[in-house]
């Protein structure tokens, strides 16, 4: 089981810098109220928390499919519906595309120099096209499909929509009709799953089962993960005290950045995950930690700097992994070495985690608060743990202060002015106010 | 040539939340000091800056000789001599290992789940190791490259020594002194180089090389940038300019967080570069910006709802980019999806464009400082503007603050910890002083 060690945000690892045992007491009342909601479902949106339980049947059968009839699976999906895929593509499958079949492509943005390079790196004719909008008109994610559906039809005629499955609501939107229409094959999203909480729903399940991953075992790790925090006491739950420590060290000690960093490579787009699901919930209402992935021991060479001399606004949670899966022994180097001489009899493993005690150590000495999740071993079970217990920590994390972790209403003003820009029938004011902005920009002499 | 818009960080476009002309005119005097101790080279790690002239006939020489010898090359490196390289390569060569000879990795880390599979993907009996590290003693590359010796021994016995290059000092460390004493091929890094302002020395243009990069190009576009950026004004040079507005921003303004957001997938890897250099350059004396790596359009969908409605504490950098070098039409979707028919006739580069342009109007009207980069294209002309561009914009802006922009004293006490736990000679009080933090954390209650 994964486990929390938080010493080190506490007063005694960090003196007067960390928390006390009432601070975190003193949101007991707070926490039983949210833990009763939570167990109620009061809001519908923690509905995220019953997707470990569900049927995989139709996701696998789906997956076998495509591994029988297609070279190649391109996923069309954007925010949480390509960063959930692509970490746990990254943590279970390093070098996916180097090694295995059918090769999986995500393309999560509308950058044609990279949608030109995969449409020649794959075999359109054997490609699954897998799109990902619950609400069946993500403009990014819509523009590429329309894309791969002429293409797709000049390769296969009216059969074109046998190349297709589409991720969406069971009953909703553009894409269900579309589906309905044509007769895709289709995978639902459950209305009350927001997409940044959306990872172990078939939206993260079906491409992790394309690549061999089990899905079964994702599962199982976040329904252990869920019983593991099942109490309404902090001091018994690691994803209610992980809350409290983050809502507290921000409030009563101005850490405003919330630093992630898995000692583990695998764990990249994970930390990206985890910073889209941490930005989007809790940046309301004037306040939330801005999250800063990063990784170790690599950005001890970039980071480790700004986060010991610079200002003191920033908590480090640690990812530390027990076993690696693999280890390389650095072979006795005396002949070739002298200076490096202290490395022999050792491992990278025993480097690695070294390096990770000695950056732990040196931020204790600076008295910035530090945190570290222990994580047996990076495989599907475990990955499920991590994954719903971030969720967890995030969604009690926006209760605590009090806002809707679920909804994200600042970014839609952005979508009204792109409509704007693109024309779209009924924005026709907020185009008018982008042309009168172009204006005021061109003519402005702050330009070099 | 790469042009900067600075529009919406003045009080005009931001009202009292902009600065004002008087705001950058009181800097001055301050930056006619700078530019003299620029011109005038006082501090000897501004050779970064004659980089750009260097002579790259050896380096493609050995391109050459790599591209006719092997089917793969292995970086090894860690920080600077890994994040210029990935930046180079992601811009210029995206999905370059699963189209091009000899594949390229880089392995920047200690984490034997990373090596272990890179050693299986690669024959390498046909691999050169390109080993960098300025003071030939980085542990992590080091660590790597042991490792590495012993596998190229084991298969070409004494020969080993013929399928390595190390980049580093030319005079001084212990890779150094083992090139002389083993024979490798050797490139140098200017001992006035500092690793994260190396990537237009051979630490990054050996592989550029290798990957068919015009290095040459990238060297002609920062030696022009350097020339644009000629100016003691800020008025007339957009790298002081730039410097100005945050070092001013975070002075006046509270703006702690500097956001880096290219509408380009292929600069992911050039932000993470970037922010590397932006931490570890400004990150002392108890400021610096913390510098937070974005992406759009994607992280509209995780990032924007935090810089709108999150606290008001960032200013965001748009790079915009003219022209992707692809298009693609979203054709006629009338018969398909007519809840997207605003799509039609428009282009996937017109909706990046569109997004950006929306996203940073959002901004504006939620009163958020930002500046905008315009780059006429990626390639590598203009991807050296951007190098070169940023790297002055570093150092300049930690001459404001009053500091070195050059040195990284914090990182030291990790390292030194790291040592005392792998046992490394006279640090053995490190080591005890991990002992007992050890027996301090095991023994902590504040665990579960």
């Amino acid at each position: 089981m994964i486990t929390l060690d938080f010493t080190n945000a506490m007063s005694n690892g960090q003196g007067e810098r960390g928390l006390a045992p009432d601070d975190i007491d003193s949101l007991k009342d707070r926490l039983k109220d949210i833990h009763t909601d939570i167990i109620q479902r009061k809001m519908s949106e923690f509905y995220f928390l019953d997707l470990p339980h569900q049927n995989t049947e139709q996701i696998s059968l789906m997956a076998d499919n495509i591994r029988a009839t297609s070279g190649y699976l391109l996923l069309l999906g954007i925010g949480g519906s390509a960063l959930g895929p692509k970490a746990i593509l990254q943590a279970l499958k390093p070098f996916y595309n180097l090694k295995h079949s059918p090769k999986i492509f995500i393309y999560d943005n509308v950058d044609p120099s990279t949608l030109t390079p995969i449409l020649t790196l794959i075999d359109l004719k054997r490609t699954t096209v897998n799109v990902i909008t619950k609400s069946g008109s993500t403009v990014e994610t819509m523009a590429s499909f329309i894309i791969l559906i002429h293409a797709l039809k000049e390769l296969h005629g009216e059969q074109f929509y046998k190349r297709i499955i589409a991720t969406t609501d069971p009953e909703k939107g553009t894409l269900r009709e579309m589906a309905a229409k044509f007769g895709f094959r289709t995978l639902p999203v459950h209305p009350d799953v927001v997409g940044r909480y959306s990872v172990l729903s078939p939206v993260g399940l079906l491409c992790s089962s394309v690549a061999g991953i089990n899905i079964n075992g994702l599962l199982k790790g976040a329904r252990d993960m869920l019983r593991r925090c099942s109490e309404e006491n902090p001091w018994e739950n690691p994803a209610y005290m992980t809350a409290s420590l983050m809502y507290l060290l921000q409030q009563k000690k101005n850490k405003n950045i919330s630093v992630i960093v898995p000692y583990a490579d695998r764990l990249k787009a994970f930390s990206e995950w985890y910073c889209q699901l941490w930005a989007e919930s809790l940046g309301k209402n004037g306040t939330g930690q801005t999250p800063y992935p990063s990784m170790g021991t690599t950005d001890q060479h970039s980071q480790l700097q700004l986060w010991i001399e610079g200002p003191r606004d920033k908590v480090v949670t640690f990812i530390k992994v027990d076993d690696y899966g693999y280890d390389v022994p650095i072979l006795d180097s005396e002949n070739e070495i002298k200076a490096m001489s202290y490395l022999k009899n050792h491992t990278l493993q025993q480097l690695i985690k070294a390096e990770q005690e000695a950056t732990e150590l040196a931020l204790v000495k600076a008295g910035i608060p530090n945190i570290r999740i222990n994580v047996p071993m990076i495989d599907a079970y475990y990955l499920g743990q991590l994954f719903l217990f971030f969720e967890l920590v995030t969604a009690v994390t926006g209760m605590l202060y009090g806002i809707n972790p679920f909804d994200q209403p600042a970014v839609e003003e952005g979508k009204n002015l792109t409509y704007g820009i693109m024309g779209r029938k009924g924005y026709e004011n907020k185009g008018l106010e982008v042309m009168s902005y172009r204006e005021r920009i061109q003519k402005s002499k702050y330009k070099i």
